[in-house]
Parts: C-alpha cells; sequence; structure tokens
C-alpha cells in the first residue's frame, strides 16, 4: 500500500511545500513515492498520523517572526507517540494576492493570522485602511478572491501561480529573513540524529523548579538551542515547557539527564533525535 | 485635565472590565475618576498611553488557556519606558451568543482567536460544521448578528447583556478555570510591590546563554513565577525572554541581581514592580 503525509492544506500552503520535499527526500532514500493528503487544520493533520490514517505529517513548528505555533505544541503534548523525524527550515516570503486591479481600493484582506502578523508593518503602511480576516490557511484565503471584487489574500508566490492569480505586491513580509521551521512526525521511532526534543512539566508553585531541569542540561555541556513554555491549562502560572537540545537522544550524557529529569520533572515526553535541513529556495 | 485609560474596545470586552476594576482602584485610592478610551488593538492602545494620549493602558497579558498574548510582550519589547502599576486576575467565561432560536443550524461563529481558542473543543462538539471567524475583539463579534441569522459569537454575558442580545449556551470555555491576567500600565514609575517583571535578550547560539540569567535568580534564592520566550525577530533561534519574579525590584537581592544580569544579557528591559489583585466575579 502507498505511504502518505498529512498537511494543513489546500495545495498551495506553505505546509504542503514542505511536505512536498519530505516526500522528495522520502523517495531518494527509500525509493518509494508519497501521497500528500491536505487536512483543514494542523491537529486534524496530526491526529490522522497518531490514528495510522496518513504514515506522516508534517507541521509548522516556529516561525522567525512569530514564534512558537501553539496549536503544533498543545496537540503533541496529547500524542506523544508521535516521533520527529526530520525538521525542515523553510524561508517564507509572502505576496499579496488579488483580481481587483491596484492596491488602492483594497478593503479586505484575508489569510492565516500567522501570514496576517508576519506582514503586520506593511499592511499597516499600504493598506491602513483595510479589514484583516484570519483563515485557516493562506491557500484558503485565496478563494475569498474574485474577479474586480476590492479584496486580497496573502499567500505564496506559488499559490499564485497554482491558482493562476495576479500578485500586486511581492515580497510584503516585515522581516526579510522571516522563516519557518517544519517538523515530520510519525509513529516509527525517530531515526537518530543532533537534535533532540522533549516536554516536560514541573511542579507548580515550586521556587527554582524550572532551574533543576536546565541545570541537568548545563552541567553536562548539553546546550539548549530552544526552551519555549506552554500553560498546562490547569491553572494560571502553571507550565509545560518544550526543550530541543543540541545532541542525540543516545549519547550517554543525554541518556543520564533524562534519568536525572524523570526525578525533577512531573511527565516528561521525548519527541526523538533527528536532523536539520535548510531549503535553500525561499517559497 | 480628567485622566484616561486605554482598553481594546469596543465596549463590552473582558478588557473593559479589567479598564473598570483599574478606574474603581483609581477612583478608591486618589479620589479621582477615569476616563474609559476604547482603541481598536492592543498595539495602539500601549502607544496611545506611550504618547501620552492616556495616562493609563490596561492589556490582557496571559491566558491559562492559551498562554501569553504575543502581541502585548511584542509591543512592550518595544515600549520598555512604560511600567507595571498593577496586575489583576479576571476569570473568563464565555457564552455563545445569537439571534437565530437555536443552536442546530449555526453556520459561522465570530470572536477573538484567543477566545475561540478557549472553546475550542466545545466548538468541535457541538457546532463541529460552524466556520470560525477571527474578529479583533470579543465584542466586535457580536456586530455580525442579525435577527435570525445563523451566525453565532463568542464573547461575554455583560456583552449579551450591555447589547440586549440572546445567550444561546453558557459557559462554553473548554476549562472551567479560564482566566487571564492583565496589567494596567503608565509612564509613571512602578508603585512597587511583591512581583517584578522584565524582559532581556541573550547572545545568540553561546551555550548556556540562557542559564547563567537563571542562575542569577536561583543563587539569591528568587523564585521565577513566569518564563516566557519570543523570537527576536531577526532569525531563527534568537530569543528574548519575558520574566515575573516573587520579589519587589527594592530588596537587596534584586539589585545584585539586576547588575549580574546586565552582563550576561544583551539588553536588559525592566518594567517595575507592582501587586496583583484577583476579582472574585466571573464576567
Amino acid at each position: 500500500m502507498k505511504r502518505s503525509i498529512a498537511y494543513l492544506g489546500p495545495t498551495g500552503t506553505y505546509a504542503e511545500v514542505a511536505a512536498l520535499q519530505w516526500a522528495k527526500y522520502f523517495q531518494q532514500t527509500t525509493g518509494e513515492l508519497l501521497d500528500l493528503c491536505p487536512y483543514p487544520s494542523i491537529a486534524q493533520a496530526l491526529k490522522a498520523t497518531a490514528n495510522q490514517e496518513t504514515q506522516f505529517t508534517v507541521v509548522p513548528v516556529e516561525n522567525s517572526t512569530e514564534g512558537s505555533v501553539s496549536m503544533t505544541l498543545d496537540s503533541l503534548w496529547l500524542l506523544p507517540q508521535l516521533q520527529v523525524h526530520r525538521a525542515l527550515v523553510l524561508p517564507i516570503s509572502h505576496a499579496l494576492i488579488s483580481q481587483f486591479p491596484t492596491l488602492q481600493g483594497i478593503e479586505k484582506v484575508y489569510s492565516h493570522p500567522q501570514a496576517i502578523a508576519q506582514c503586520q508593518g506593511w499592511l499597516e503602511h499600504n493598506l491602513p485602511e483595510a479589514r484583516l480576516i484570519p483563515t485557516s490557511s493562506t491557500a484558503e484565503a485565496l478563494q475569498s478572491l474574485a474577479l474586480n471584487l476590492p479584496v486580497g489574500a496573502i499567500a505564496s508566490q506559488r499559490a499564485a501561480h497554482l491558482y493562476g492569480l495576479p500578485i500586486l505586491a511581492h515580497p510584503i513580509n516585515d522581516h526579510p529573513d522571516n522563516c519557518t521551521r517544519f517538523w515530520t512526525l510519525s509513529l516509527e521511532p525517530s531515526p537518530g540524529g543532533s537534535y533532540t526534543s522533549l516536554a516536560f512539566s514541573v511542579p507548580a508553585n515550586v521556587p527554582g523548579a524550572l532551574l533543576r531541569p536546565l541545570q541537568t542540561f548545563a552541567t553536562r555541556g548539553l546546550n539548549l538551542s530552544r526552551i519555549e513554555s506552554r500553560p498546562s491549562k490547569k491553572t494560571l502560572g502553571d507550565y509545560l515547557f518544550f526543550v530541543d537540545i543540541e545532541a542525540d537522544v543516545i549519547q550517554a550524557s543525554v541518556q543520564e539527564a533524562l534519568v536525572e529529569l524523570r526525578q525533577t520533572t512531573e511527565t516528561l515526553k521525548i519527541f526523538g533525535s533527528y536532523t536539520i535541513a535548510a531549503l535553500p529556495i525561499t517559497v
């Protein structure tokens, strides 16, 4: 049976580009072709793999302008059986797409909230009067466009080309180095690599409760490339932490750290070890 | 001249309740009445106080279900002259408001993205087919309702009463203890109190760069009640950290910690010391 990968659809999203990259890498390493399966939300894409509807999922984890993708982290905390197979950093360059002939006169701009936030300065300067209307993905925003209607959508140049739609302005993201880190996940064990990701909760209201886990890494010379807190959703002031370590889980120092972590954290979830691939082409 | 407080409007938002609480407290302590000034976004409310259009602003900082309010943190990093005067924890209980007679048949639900996220489970279970449409505030969502139209809005019971609109379901938030922490800010020095908030950036890609600032607090027995990372927006993997310490900035141990922090951080911004007020009534 042909295996498949879930992503936030429809056709034309940045997640689709990440899924295509993974499919290409998978074909190069295994000779197998993958089916691409669009889902209406990140949570549903992750659940599809957890429920064995698809063998892989690709999801955005973090953007350089807007930070962590909360829906991804919150869903992963509830689906710890999913393991990271690879990280991919994708340069993200947004376009203003419209069937209206000029920027002047555009009354509404549709896009995913993350994309709107990444273009906030440009929008305030160029379309200060436009109403900003969030959609569930950048590609979905294109469905709101129609001939001569004074509405625009923020999506990739690739999406504009796929749907045969005109670009009024590009690039419109406020930070030129705008990029997003994606993870490919699966129920299969992670392949190993120079990055290990994990998440843990610490006992609430215990002085220095977070310091001990951090010292566990530091005393072993393990560098943290990222630390992110999310609310436990139980009570204000009670958090989960998502941490990326620059080391492989098979290293003795990481194994020792994990033994110690199990004693100082309440719940510990390990998402595996993997490598990071950088995609040089901006989409 | 009568002084004023900015908040995310229009009338009927949770931020308005927080602004009313501050106005009441201000009147009790100074005898002065405050004008309430609604603004269309959190960023614009903060800028109003930074530009001396209003003397105070009240903004949401963190929700127990959805976590930090990125727009507040990102705006404050750019407006460090604003000082925290008081924190207020407001229990948040959402209602589904509509002029349509039944839940069955509702096709669209409008609300602020934070409110939609706080009711996600309820929406998936009760209105799985409804399209979720984000608005810039919960009160603004009510403007999309009309007689017999199959659309709903998520806002407070108070907002429904203010606008004379029927409630179809309440409470609809997934977590019963859902609450939001608000800050009142001003250009005046903060009054002092048992909490100190600050933000700092650390040199990028230096092993243990985050550990040193955390040890600065721990070795002095200073408890951190919160640590939150935000992207610096320069490059992926480069962060700012927002930290709350359970101590007053005038304490010798905090003063010592700040001297040490200036050496181990790149940029350090201190938002002052203040007390936290809890509001027992759910709105």
